[in-house]
């Protein structure tokens, strides 16, 4: 198999010169400790790790998989020595984790991170799930729960989850049956119940796992306001810091999962011997029954949501830069305008480099949507200006959902398509084009399926605040518009921009009439959500990667005509202008059909639906 | 998992409703044979077998997966006794085959084939490689090459391959380097080099193979027109039909695919010793080294190009489904009219009914576009009326790119669908839905890519005769529309069918101005190529559809309110509604686009591609 390669060079292009990372480096919180000259060493330190250590594991942690014996789960080799190695290193947990003092900002951290799951995506799950329980447990455990986790989970010595699916609850998480039953101890609770597909559920990465679960405690209410959250080590953790007993949480099964094998998927079995402790996380429910477990998982999932579909990106990235590297090495045909001419390298035919060409524009277009989202998560976090920062938390929530759900559903295109350049080859297990199809699948479910953020989309993330957030995104869109309509030589890309832009707008209005018109027109509402989010994504991830055209024009104008940029410059104008004339168009075919308003799919009788 | 379930019932209708098999059964060739009252009889016996045999050897074939020591290959039991009772029982190679007595019209036989297909993507690749090898040997063969092997090939006793791709030749079939040599018999010549990417190339199923292998004899021209055409059988076969020797044909490896675990992908190894006879098929090569190999070859394309493009459309109906039925059983959400109320099946939301209402019509019109080309095959083939026959030729290899690469592509998008309607679980080899995905992809590289079939179309099936076929093929659209425009309750559909026709005809026009400005346009003829394909099948299939729902609204009117039928032919007219509405709009865009003729694909340098 070919070494790992991947595009280095436009994350740098990102935060060296696109990305205002003066504002982001200037924070109060990185100030002292990240600055713009550490970009480019992060970035190529991390690229090397990958390709000498992470990207071997990945594909040994493909073959060997994960394995289940006696309750226990081996984890292949390759990934346990990188997993150690990251983590010990401060190249995982520790920079994500608002428990770190050294805190990166996301958007370096997440530029270094897209190398990472683009190497290994059944790694970087691992690290991702301790971080984010960690994170739980900064913001809403007590200083005494914070002392006795938080070390070890940043320094690899423990790792964590989260637990919310059960077997019977998935999407609809308030349904969830795990039970919480207080004991003297007012923060401590005995958990009983069984969840499922989680991830790093049972390893042999660490000593310990702390798992964040949700569970109803006795007296809450049903649904979703009824879920408390506990902290549930796997091996219990005495006051004073040191391992105590087991906590009764069993390994019940592994799934067998088209891809991500080096990933264990667990089912966990909590209390089966009536002694499973979990750790209280925040208030007991109220008097009418309501805990806050959800919404606190909830903080959480702004940046788990855009990192779900960041690593859809960086798999669907990945694949593209090694089809694109084969169609350049593989010799094969003859060039359709000189047939008579000598054998040349595929990426000599038009149709591949057609295929090339729209891999290069989505990647890159959702790449730089990606990377505002990070950014707009920084300002909001960590900015002193609070209203500059509550303008920036809702930016980043409505990308959320344009992020995830987009990034998820091209990357099943994408990840064909690169099979597609490879041809035969690439349906074998040799190349990798095909770990990639069968790894990045799940992206569209995880985290709240395409249709879930669709809904939050339409539902919540359009309407939020007296629809103020959506209409201050939409203002955004006009006035890149307004200032760029007559940018030289884009005047065709910011026509159709601003076509795109117009029906975002019809789109908008025809939803704000289902609401204005409810309950006859409700089921139009979730019926055309998805295409929706499509719509907005794709009129964001447009103007994005033309806002990298513009900056790269300036770029070109002043780069040497032998210098190596060139090339990054023109592909950047190349990719933002296939973008634009390629991909938008669905923008305004959809917004038609949305108009049209066809309710065939609900009208069909279900029964039709089945085979007889 | 869940029992194998088919939509037998469309299949029905395809032939005792819709296409007008009379004349098919009318043929001399099928009179005495076969009749109309043999479709529910042939089609629920073979629905059985599916269901109690083949598709059990199915999930038994993807786990285990064939086996490669020692130069031989072990084939999962299911699927062996799975081959053989197929061959043995006359329901594989014996109906297709030209050889035999009994042949099916391809219409009926592919009814049933589909539902083997479905069940067992594998083991049907078996089959269809040895009747395509048969084929060969039938219509190219001498009498004593008929006799010899015909009979064992179709009763189950020897099985049969097709060996053209080398390591050095893939796509690019006329640079293969494998060499004949002649001998002392004009009819034997010596074979050496070496094979890859073979079905059946090496397996424990039956006691024989016979390879039909392309290669240069000495002398040959270079290119695909100095290929010639043998009969290589592994084991050689004595004068006397007994076996022989061995015949120097050395299994090298096999693939390790993401799919079709259970069917090898052999790489063979010809003459390694010197000492591998094949048998020439045809003349030996003419004065300027011309031989006819590829061109006998390509002979059976047609039908096994649309076999390909059937064999996608079954795998995506089997997920279609899988997954409507997992989506009446799995309880899971509230409906979003009336969150109050309790829990419903999935189905009952509108995403997913709109996910699977697409998969619905993507597969029942391909489908029809699939078995109208069988249609016009069995009458070019059989037909007395040469007029008719040549008419049906020329239509079916108008088809053949069309069914071919937009049913493999479809089937992609489809395929990930059916995992998405499953949520996490899809996602698991617990459900079938995976294992379709896996499985399928390969489908749009075998039998020439899509971009070989799209050029194939653009370069070749516009403009054989003159462009006569073409034009006849779009009068054929324009006479449906004529006829039926204003088909009482599908006005807005006709009028969407027009507008898809108009764009059809400006694509048309577009690339005849291409071809009469060469070579100045000849770049714009590939980089467009598979959306033309794209929005020919669409234009096509959409058509298609809308005729069954013609007939299907004459059927209802006369079916009983209460008759379980009324559910089909509702459930059909909203297949080809959502088409017309959903799907079809797809054609407006690309002709936009490809009147826009970007060529910034082109542009772009191709450094730009390649990750630094």
């Amino acid at each position: 198999m070919a070494d790992f390669a991947y595009d280095v060079r436009d994350l740098k292009f990102i935060l060296n010169e696109w990305l205002d990372m003066e504002e982001v480096f200037g924070l109060e919180r990185f100030r002292d400790n990240y600055g713009p000259e550490d970009v480019d060493f992060i970035l190529n330190e991390v690229y090397k790790l990958a390709k000498e250590m992470i990207f071997p594991a990945n594909r040994e942690g493909d073959q060997t998989g994960v394995k289940f014996e006696n309750g226990s789960v081996r984890v292949p080799q390759g990934i346990v020595k990188a997993y150690r190695f990251l983590q010990e290193n401060g190249w995982g947990s520790a920079n994500e984790s608002l428990a770190s003092d050294t805190i990166m900002p996301l958007t370096l951290y997440r530029a270094y991170n897209e190398i990472l799951m683009a190497a290994c995506p059944a790694l970087s799950s691992y690290i991702k799930l301790t971080t984010g329980a960690a994170n739980l447990i900064y913001r809403f455990g007590t200083d005494r729960d914070r002392e006795k986790f938080l070390e070890n989970m940043l320094n690899g010595k423990w790792s964590g989850t989260m637990c919310l699916t059960e077997p019977n609850a998935g999407s609809d998480v308030g349904d969830a049956a795990t039970r919480a039953y207080p004991t003297e101890d007012p923060r401590i609770y005995k958990i009983k119940g069984t969840k499922m597909f989680i991830t790093g559920g049972e390893t042999d990465l660490t000593e310990n796992i702390i798992h964040m679960v949700l569970a109803r405690p006795e007296g809450g209410a049903p649904g979703s306001k009824g879920l408390g959250l506990y902290i549930v080590p796997k091996i219990w953790v005495n006051e004073d810091g040191s391992l105590g007993e087991p906590n009764d949480v069993t390994c019940i099964a592994v799934e067998h999962k088209m891809g991500l094998k080096a990933s264990a998927t667990a089912m966990l079995s909590f209390g089966e011997n009536d002694n499973c402790r979990g750790i209280l996380v925040g208030d007991p429910p109220d008097a009418s029954g309501t805990s806050r477990g959800l919404a606190m998982m909830f903080h959480m999932m702004n940046e788990s949501r855009i990192g779900t579909g960041h690593n859809a990106l960086a798999q669907m990235a990945a694949a593209y830069y090694f089809a694109a590297r084969y169609a350049t090495e593989r010799v094969q045909g003859r060039p359709f305008t000189s047939p008579g001419a000598g054998r040349v390298p595929i990426i000599k035919h038009e149709d591949i480099r057609r295929m090339l060409m729209e891999m290069k524009a989505q990647v890159e277009a959702i790449r730089a949507m990606v990377f505002r989202g990070f950014y707009y998560l920084d300002i909001a976090e960590h900015s002193p200006d609070k209203e500059r920062a509550g303008r920036c938390q809702g930016l980043a929530e409505i990308l959320t959902p344009l992020i995830k759900t987009y990034a998820a559903e091209t990357a099943w295109a994408m990840v064909g398509q690169a099979i597609q350049v490879y041809g035969g080859v690439g349906y074998t297990e040799e190349y990798p084009a095909s770990q990639y199809a069968r790894d990045v699948k799940i992206l569209s479910i995880w985290e709240g399926t395409s249709f879930i953020h669709a809904m939050d989309l339409v539902g919540r993330k359009m309407r939020m605040t007296g629809g103020k957030p959506f209409a201050g995104w939409m203002e955004d869109r006009k006035e890149f518009i307004e200032k760029h309509k007559n940018a030289e030589g884009f005047g065709p890309e910011m026509a159709r921009l601003e076509k795109a832009c117009q029906c975002v707008e019809v789109i908008k209005n025809i939803y704000d009439s289902y609401y204005a018109h409810l309950p006859e027109k409700g089921r139009l509402i979730p019926l055309y959500a998805t295409r929706v989010l499509t719509c907005c994504a794709q009129l964001f991830a447009a103007e994005s990667i033309l806002d990298q055209a513009l900056v790269a024009r300036q770029k070109l104008a002043a780069t040497a005509p032998d210098h190596p940029d060139r090339a990054f410059y023109e592909g950047k104008i190349a990719a933002a202008r296939y973008f634009v004339h390629g991909i938008l168009p669905n923008v305004y075919m959809i917004t038609d059909l949305i108009a049209a308003a066809d309710e065939t799919a609900l009208e069909c009788p279900e029964e039709a639906f089945l085979a007889v």
